[in-house]
């Protein structure tokens, strides 16, 4: 083997480098400053390598996208998916999306506070990501494994739920910038108490009604 | 008094028409596709004159930014102000938010579905509004008014529940675009039957602990 075909990275391991690279940039720089001479410098290939493999800013813009929501939606999977009772599901549903966030901020920054507006496709793929989160959410909030005790909720208490529960979520990672020494797992346990017992309320069709205190 | 002069409009009255077709226009189109020509001709005046009064599309983004989000403040403070107890008080800023944008659908698209990217200018207005509308719901979560009773909570737990609350509303005009024949006050109602004892209980220093089934 000769010096040059030992130093060739094979194309999935140099597009995933590509790909570090562009979230980075992405991140720093914003969609329209980010040049992807940049890019390609930071990953140690040439530009026209970068476009071969990604074909385009957008497409460049489109493949960080794709992976990181892939990782979210694995992430929010392994933690939830052993665990049983949706009390238990939702904690760990939770905790495994604030310690994405605290530990990937540039691709956070990449997937949520990029503008949708970019381009046709990335709306597109924009919308298709937030489905996606909300599907995963949408199953933790529903009672969903056998273990699980209490009839299935219907579906529109859970919907309602679950976009509560996703806003208040990508919200609180606003916050999470202003309290960085804040561990995932505290951030966890208060937004557990701020909507545990009211979820189950809501899930099982109970209802709060106005105390009589209105003058 | 000519004909002339008796079809003259005061420049302030000019400026909210050119305002409110710039917002039917911004929502339709999105910002780039928007053609100030359209904008003017809705409001029917002249393309100069859109641009003595309002500078540029920018300007008139700007302007259509700050007029709505001025209104909303309007509406929680004009809803909440006279209200006592923090529970009742929550559930009307939260049915002021709700009703405004059931019937200003095309303000809040304006105001929070375009991108925070498309100019520095606008990125600073849009966030701006953001805190603007934190200020009002961190007003309305703290105990403020000589009427409440218990103690003010301290400021990190009052942030946190605030920001927690402001995504799930934010979050929840998605799920209302899915449910349009669902009115304000039940969305209120929901609302505050998921957030208002746990948010109390945040609030109170009450800790949520996990349940011992954990495998």
């Amino acid at each position: 083997m000769t010096d040059t075909r030992r130093r060739r990275v094979p194309r999935p391991v140099r597009e995933q480098q590509i790909i570090d690279a562009a979230i980075g940039v992405f991140a720093k720089r914003g969609y329209h400053a980010a040049s992807v001479e940049e890019i390609a410098e930071l990953a140690g290939v040439s530009k026209p390598m970068v476009y071969l493999y990604l074909d385009s800013k957008e497409g460049l813009f489109l493949a960080c996208l794709r992976r990181e929501t892939e990782r979210l939606v694995s992430a929010l999977r392994a933690a939830a998916g052993p665990v049983h009772g949706p009390e238990l599901r939702l904690r760990a549903g939770l905790l495994a999306f604030f310690t994405f966030v605290t530990g990937h901020r540039d691709s956070w920054v990449v997937l949520h506070r990029q503008a949708a507006e970019l381009s046709p496709a990335i709306a597109a793929e924009l919308a298709r990501t937030r489905r996606a989160v909300v599907t995963e959410v949408s199953g933790l909030v529903r009672a969903g494994d056998a273990a699980d005790a209490g009839p299935a909720c219907p579906d529109d208490e859970a919907d309602f739920v679950t976009y509560a529960l996703v806003g208040a979520a990508d919200s609180l990672t606003d916050w999470m910038t202003l309290h960085p020494e804040e561990p995932p797992e505290r951030i966890t346990l208060r937004l557990m108490n701020m909507v545990w017992v009211g979820m189950r309320n809501v899930l099982d069709g109970e209802v709060w009604t106005t105390p009589g205190r209105e003058p």
